[in-house]
């Protein structure tokens, strides 16, 4: 009898824990750590201590961790430091910076423990590593969502040339409950919650942009690290709540599912995001259009063409752009500080062909 | 209290009776319409019988239908009839071609009702139709995926200006259990089956390219109609099995499910796939980059403009596509024959900026 199990799938899921950090943005006491414990608690945290620098954050017994508040961060980077947003979870980024491993999980404290439709609680960081480590298909759609998962695999008509798939850079987790709206939206539909569990993982296309959220993100940092700037976003920033990147890389979406508890209210919302709503719309265009010349060899120097396109092209809508295209070479000379290139070569950007 | 429900979902799902056509392809009487009856018998069904036309074809009472064997299609057509597979389900087109509705679903004789999770039966037709009655969103993804579901929206950072959608031209319905797969797939797990109901209705990304499959589809006729050409299969033709076209209209995904009870033999798909496997490899490349040019103004001008680079691009790879691209054009011309213009500027087509 045929074997039925694919070869493709990655038998049982490895832990990763010498090789993943977590990362949390907070300003809080890490209470929500309490139900993630059976399944954080292998892995080293980096927590990113926003707004008031002298606040003690208390963090649950028994979990490894590294914390860094703003002084830290002012005394880490020096003037670099002003690539870090402030006073928003965009901060995040700085323990991008600051870690040393593979792969980067980022969740939002205000999110919790999901149950999927059998009522067993969902372990979405394990979900995470297993679309990190099965490729994605960005070059031809399947029809059966993820041909990798048990159960599935490529349909009648997907090319075998394609069957490899590519490298995955990005998994981006969904939230039940509160859904990620923006400001109109939630004042429109207060009290709306999104209680679809949809069994599915899928690669956003190549060459198509969506909005990526920072609340339940893993990615591999090795690969795509210094392209995950968060941007300049909140105090003394026009925007705030755009924090979270529109990827064109090797994005896989769906599957992990987290509860996400607390909507933020929206008419502070709607102040922050209010530059955001109008800008979004020409910078969409933007980033369709955009095309890197062939010398982009790595993350960084495709980073740095960006923030090139971005001062000529976006700096005409606000003098903003031009102050962010500015904070994006500076991410990635702190970057470079702080992991410097272990050839002077350079590390091969072995997305290119993904994007 | 803020209304919850939102108002760009269909309020109740019309029938659409007078509008819509069922299209079956089939060489068998036609029992499995007994399990449809509560859906299907408002419809009017347009049966295209393949294979030897002397055999009669059962069809259970009630239904209100109209068949055509092939002595029927060699009448009506002509020598225009060449267009028309014979022995392959690609002959369905024809079905396609003598409808005078709006909207057409196509459906597989091997395909019964599939039930959702609860366990209730799903009307997949009225799926279907919600599907074409609402937009879709080929520019940017959307993460809670189809933003006109009820209970869905457009997420935070998905722009404004996109959120009318366009014209939904495609819906393409799933399948429980007998997986969709290609000769050596099926060979190599005869005994997969999918089991995994997937919640979700979702945009084919603009550019995406994916293989679009006859067996549980609707269309709007009027939209994209003379493109919906299966091809030239079966007999007398190098290839089969690759009648379901590429379509790069704006196609929504998902559900509705429905039951595929008949794996097709597997060796016997070999031989009939075993050109289409290798074909594949070039043939998607050359849709991948195929642009039409901006006289191509309505269905037919683009088609025929296809047809042209079909013979100019692929004929080299061997002669049957040169074959198929005459078939191209007769398709059209035949179309047009018993489709006669309503005006003779031609139809403008609504979708091109969808493409």
């Amino acid at each position: 009898m045929a074997k039925e199990s694919s070869s493709k799938t990655v038998p049982g899921t490895p832990l990763l824990k010498d090789e993943l950090d977590i990362v949390i943005p907070t300003i809080r006491n890490l209470d929500f750590l309490e139900m993630w414990r059976p399944f954080f608690q292998p892995y080293h945290l980096i927590i990113v201590q926003d707004g008031d620098p002298s606040r003690t954050i208390r963090v649950p017994e028994g979990f490894d961790y590294e914390l860094y508040n703003r002084d830290d961060i002012n005394r880490i980077l020096g003037p670099k430091a002003a690539c870090i947003s402030f006073k928003d979870s965009a901060c995040r980024c700085f323990g991008y910076m600051v870690s040393k491993k593979k792969y980067i999980y980022t969740i939002d404290d205000d999110c919790f423990v999901a149950k999927d439709p059998s009522g067993k609680e969902i372990n979405a960081l394990e979900q995470h590593i297993k679309n990190l480590l099965t490729p994605s298909t960005p070059h031809f759609f399947n029809t059966l969502y993820d041909p990798y998962r048990d159960g599935a695999d490529f349909v009648r008509g997907y090319p075998f040339s394609l069957r490899e798939g590519a490298p995955t850079a990005v998994s981006h987790g969904l939230w039940l409950n509160i859904p990620d709206y923006d400001a109109p939206t939630q004042l429109v539909k207060p009290l709306e919650r999104n209680k679809r569990y949809v069994d599915a993982v899928l690669t956003i296309p190549k060459g198509t942009l969506f909005p990526m959220c920072g609340m339940n993100l893993a990615f591999d940092r090795e690969l795509i690290g210094p392209a995950m700037y968060f941007g300049l976003m909140g105090d003394g920033q026009p925007i705030r709540r755009y924090d979270d990147m529109w990827a064109g890389w090797c994005t896989k979406m769906g599957l992990p599912y987290i509860w996400h508890s607390k909507a933020s209210n929206p008419f502070v919302n709607l102040k922050k995001e209010y530059n955001g709503i109008f800008w979004q719309e020409e910078v969409i265009p933007f980033f369709q259009s955009a095309v890197l010349s062939k010398d982009c060899t790595t993350v960084q120097k495709c980073y740095i063409e960006l923030s090139k396109q971005v001062s000529e092209k976006l700096g005409k809508i606000d003098p903003y752009f031009n102050k962010l295209a500015d904070a994006m070479v500076t991410w990635i000379e702190a970057w470079d500080e702080l992991n410097p290139p272990k050839e002077a070569a350079g590390v091969p950007n072995g997305t290119a062909k993904g994007k």
